[in-house]
């Protein structure tokens, strides 16, 4: 763990130098600039907690690689204790930051690349994972931040990779070297790319023979030539651009990920950081697992959230002199029936996961998939809750500028005030924070993160067992088990 | 209708000297200002429609008082025809803005006072109705914009008007003089306040003796001294006042309603604007057939919002090459229903609805509760589901700076087009316009607005005739009808 | 009105003898068997409604072919009035019985006959609405019960009528004679066919020219020749069969509607009673008319049952000393809430119908359809709250024998009893109406009576006007209306 | 383990003599009684799987007191292995019973009061723990069916035990003597009661001082004399009880737990079979810890009943033609997302278990709540989603003494067959088994056992943890935590 501090990890993103574009204009410093800092001081969590004595435990593990004690967000997991502390971890992040942390994605690229690359070494002889297990040990001596980087732009979505009037809607390999791959095409929605060392490009289908150029898995660093970010936009991201402090609603963490899209021209990648390349029959295994280990974190990340918006709504709710109301009572306690519903499928997925060939163990998919489809309905229930108790007012405050005027912020903050004794400020700032958390982008990436909803209700017909089901409906029934009809 | 059109809409708005301040500044012509000219355009479109031949029958009325014609939104419905017709008139407007535009609130603030002023003379032998018509008579003969501004500040919640340590936290008569009253206070969330001729006050709760000076109906114009509007935050408000064209989304509304807090620093009212005085037994009915026929037009209007939002989701999803997915047809075929569903209480609470003895018609109360309480659900429900189908892009695409960038411009167009032969510009466009729709301000204000959901909940009780209903349950239980154990 | 009263009902079914199987066993007078006894008496409230002074206006019409008054179960919709009067007709009517009186079939199927008749004739020359018409006069001027029989067994759902291995899945004609034709086939489901004087059969889908046989309309007796009933099993119907009159939960009325299989072993069925004969470009439209009429009733019918339920769960409330609790409060307020919101599409469905060109009036199509699909959910809402309000006694609670045992009945009353004052038969009644209205066949019936819930999704996405809604979102978008991509 | 197998476990029940009522009739012989007996074959499951080895890691386990292989419905949770081996093993048992087997309330009630009288013992210096492990031995050594008996009739739900006008309305102790105590009272809903061997009596509410002599907690056998059960009705009964195996549904199993009320007419209990006598500061504690115990077992069997119920639905809609339809398929992966998201919580509350001072394990209280509310919601809505798929026939369908009816068997055969080559009795089985699992009683139990959602949701808003949330919030807002305002 060479970057032991937050400090430590500002300073090394200080020492790359990635192409990152927005609003039409380069970012030079991910670390001062106003766009990109907060995000930057959220994903830093992960490595001041590693270095907090309170959260060592959870945010620390020993590498079964080296035998270092290393951050955990570098670990494979190595057993059921190992992704129920990651799920615990995830929760007190969420808490802390009350917004996405990033290096999830990374760890999860890296857990599922780890156990594929075994199994396509067994049925192939080539030597992923020999590769791999170099390049995990670097990243874990050195504590790197790593965006798993698996979402194509797709182009016509109902064409496949090669079907695309584009043939880089994908990303594809366009020259095979001797000594390395170049690639091509782009990666969009990129949590935490602009803060990252390193991106671990993967797959986002299952594919076909056809598509074997579109088979590829390999690691790049942030700043290698030909790759340039364009970093999106947020809901009220001025506020954040124009160090709004009390306007922002979170001013330490930025909103979701700081997503970008990150755009390969024509990228050289080296043999020793090419993890995959043409072995069609394993993109099923390595998006599915990545997809599993992603939507297991979901239940953990977004409850810490949740719990700081029930805070939020709770403690507003006094300031209103509300807070004895039977109705409120009953919407906070739903709000947190809710939060632990999901927390509930995070702890499952992992109570019961099970061991790869590799070693490195997996959560349960159907469990993990049933995690993340909870957090598209239940996430929004919890933010529709919280508005609901937290008034109106949330859509019509005056701006910090109005409250801080000499001609109209005794006005403002007369008539905002509440409760007698309780600072009329306190009422702006969790009202801003209750806005920030729940409008906008912080919601649709409870939609779409780690998979939109369809995706996981494919997942959970595909591991639902029917033909079981039917079996044991027919043996209650008395109905004979005649060969042919389990099909549905 | 001396207005006659919404030039002329505008050009009246420029002959008013409102004091408004927003973002601490004052903003001097509303007509022209970014912050406030979208939703003067959506306000316009009430004047718009009453000029357009194939609008007119829905969008303007025959004015009872005077047999001329008016524009609708001055009107006082004298059946239930009136009732539908403001139905499918907001529905129209809903679609014609994607989001508020505003005349409703003083059009329902008109119809109740109506009512509610002729009882009060019947009861105490006051002039209030005869005043009133006079006012009204005005209000259409000039056709002028009222903003019914009932909801005070509250401060603590838990305590009536007298208990506040603040007595201003609703407004009051501080003041009793031959030819008027001085009037203190706020009213907050007021919807196209800053861009209306004239503030129709009301009380904001039922009130009992103790709350006397804060018994008051009254109206007062917009730049009336001692009033100040502060005009409120909305989300990506910074857009719209950059003038960002393609990011705002709806490049020529607001975002609902430009609501702005009314500050009244003892404002003289004249005896002739008066028409309530400290009568406080009939607060109760003013609220509630206010809220009732305010909450009526959420059904209407809403609807009108989702249909634009049904619509751009579709677009999006041919766009992206979904369209034809059984999924995705089934969640349209969900967007419509709610909305339909919405639309039916609008539709039912005015077939259903009541001539009150000023012959005023008032909306079924039942029906228009369960009217807004269904918007405070599945509004958010039809935009989860909107987000859900229009993918993550949503929270992630690069600005309109990006897009038109010299450096990037070709790769954010490469990487978000869709299906061939549709410019990437409607991608860019559509998803900008179902952000607008879909995050913070836009759905603060279908939980809110015209009232609380809790609001409705009490309402919807204390009409659900329960010890009728018990009387139908004990006779097919054949239970006798004793007398004692109708309380519930 | 020949037959004027409930008791004249009753008379006149005796009068035919139709052949009804039920266990195994025929049945000889439906009035008298303890099995259809209380559907008959259910029904028998639509001839009682019409002959009490209280209900007279509704429950009445006056016949626009012999300008008689007539029962407004015989009568064809001739405005919007007329619409309206039957959805607040059959609230009450659920009210009072707190089941389905069963006649709205025939209603619905006379209206949509009526108009599609009208539409034959015009495009073929034929003379099918004069026959309807001196059918209607008859039916009319008796004040007959007619059962609407459209739905078919349909074999394998996956093929069409002639697709199926056995051609009788769907009644078709086996013969065309000079006076008449042969039909042969089933109808299921058949609500009030076991005391209805007549049987008005229709196809039940949409067809093409290959299924011209099975385009029929028809009247025929429920006592002709060939025909058989088969009278289905309910939840606890052995209850009712032993005239368990506490146990049974609603001691007057029957389970809804008292559902048959009618089968048609070749019947005659003479020339003027046939209404359609291999017209199949109108199967469509009778079909989806009276699928809209019927659907439009749900919300009417049903209500008046939640009316009851409400009332049943407060009463015991009372019953059990929970009546104040601030959550039983709440539940009962979305019991009310949900059941409104149903009777909200009903009332609006017909507030905006419209005429067909034979005069006779429809309901709106969507809404009418976004009625019945809240059935299929909302009423499943509203007796589960019903069923956490009510506790688990109503799973629990001992036999009426038990209650009345010498041995062990005052144990039971002494354990059963509630609050102080109020009689323990009362909780026993009232739970066990409970029960009966919560559970098995009645919720069944909600899901799949007028249609199960995807038929409603397919009318809902086809009457959702798509193109036009894109159109509306385009022009808020700045998109211009290009022609080619406005499918989905 | 005395009793080895299932026949031997309803040998053991002949040689009781309990005294069972059921409507209005002594029941002699549990075993062979058509009432009681599917009741019996459920329970004996639990001996069978302890007898098979394919189940029998999970359905016994190693006494910590003597060290035996015992049931493990007897066993003290030592570890999360044994409580997720719990929830494994009930899960298996829920799908091969479709239905309750009853034993798990004993097996909760014997976890929590094991690790209350170790507390009760350590405050008082009293000596139940003692006496608890002396019967407990017995009970392991036997391998008898014990049946925690918690929930009193409880009179007038407004009132404490003490405020009742009829003091028996909560078992109390009414005499204490040298050799023991006489309890009278009454307890319902007692699932299991009439095939136990023993009742474990336990306090149904947390009291005050005032209600010492209602602090009881001691063990009686089933036929000890003062004690009768009344046996309750359930939906369909008949159909059990005249042995209708085809209509009845679930041929073998009967209907949730055959529930009885126990009623205790001054049962003397001999001291060392007392456990608890008047120590009210722990009454919390034990229903509490029962509460979380059993709370925790529905996600666990119930989600076992859903894996039966979809495999019901999905073979019916083979046998119907429409297992590939879209909706259908969709409608399928929502009842298994929904039981899954149920399993999570079992699985999870499990996982986070923690050590009581006794040593013996407790699930985590706030996960166990939150399962159970979600079978309070979602079991009803696989069970709507069931209804929707299997059709109306569930609810219309004759009885099987019609379909082997000479007369109109061979009608209702054909009528009801469905895809060519699937027997026409499959789909009335199928049929008649979703039918039983979905209506009436089977969903009640779902809704009260185990604590009414009420009950549910106090416990989450108390382990809510508000404060600290609202500390978290505060932090990210930049609010300082000041001492006062943290009460809610």
């Amino acid at each position: 763990m060479k970057i032991k501090t937050s400090a430590m990890y500002e300073e090394s993103l200080r020492n790359l130098s990635p192409v990152i574009y927005y609003k039409g204009k380069r970012i030079n410093d991910v670390t001062s600039d106003p766009a990109t800092a907060p995000h930057v001081r959220a994903a830093a969590m992960t490595y001041a907690l590693a270095a907090d004595d309170k959260y060592k435990e959870l945010a620390t593990a020993t590498s079964h690689l080296t035998g270092n004690t290393i951050n955990r967000f570098t670990h494979v997991h190595q057993n059921i204790e190992d992704l129920i502390k990651k799920v615990k971890l995830f929760r007190i992040l969420g808490q802390k930051t009350g917004t996405c942390f990033q290096r999830c994605v990374g760890f999860d690229g890296i857990n599922a690349t780890y156990s594929v690359t075994y199994e396509i070494d067994q049925k192939y002889g080539t030597d992923y994972f020999e590769r791999f297990k170099k390049w995990l040990t670097h990243i874990q001596d050195e504590n790197l931040m790593v965006v798993g980087a698996m979402t194509d732009p797709k182009g016509d979505r109902s064409r496949k990779p090669v079907e695309q009037s584009d043939p880089d809607q994908y990303v594809r390999v366009v020259e095979r070297r001797e000594d390395g791959i170049v690639i091509r095409g782009a990666k969009i929605h990129q949590t935490g790319a602009v803060n990252s060392h390193e991106i671990l490009v993967m797959p986002t289908v299952a594919m076909d023979e056809s598509s074997k150029d579109y088979a590829v898995i390999c690691a790049v660093p942030v700043d290698a030539p030909g790759i340039t970010m364009i970093f999106g936009r947020q809901a009220n991201d001025s506020r954040r651009d124009n160090r709004e402090d009390l306007d922002v609603g979170n001013p330490s963490f930025g909103a979701v990920g700081g997503e970008a899209v990150i755009v390969f021209n024509d990228v050289f990648v080296p043999v020793e950081k090419v993890f995959m390349n043409g072995e069609v029959d394993f993109t099923n295994d390595i998006v599915y697992r990545f997809a599993a280990h992603h939507r297991a974190n979901y239940g953990a990340c977004k409850t810490g959230l949740m719990d700081v918006l029930t805070g939020a709504v709770s403690y507003l709710c006094q300031v209103q002199g509300t807070a004895k109301a039977s109705h409120v009572r009953d919407k906070v306690t739903e709000m947190i029936h809710l939060s632990e519903t999901l927390y509930s499928s995070s702890i499952a997925c992992s109570a019961v996961g099970w061991p790869t060939p590799s070693g490195a163990y997996m959560v349960d998919t159907m469990l993990a998939n049933v995690c993340k489809h909870n957090v598209t309905r239940f996430h929004f229930e919890v933010a529709r809750l919280a508005l609901d108790l937290a008034g109106g007012f949330i859509a019509t405050l005056p701006s910090q500028y109005d409250f801080k005027s000499e001609e109209v912020g005794h006005m403002v903050k007369k008539y905002f005030s509440g409760v007698t004794g309780i600072p009329v400020e306190d009422r702006f700032k969790i009202g801003r924070l209750i806005e920030a958390m729940t409008g906008g982008t912080a919601m649709v990436e409870s939609m779409h993160g780690a998979g939109s909803p369809q995706a996981q209700r494919i997942m959970i017909f595909r591991e639902g067992k029917l033909a079981e089901k039917i079996k044991l409906a027919k043996t209650l029934a008395r109905i004979p088990q005649r060969k042919k009809q389990t099909k549905s």
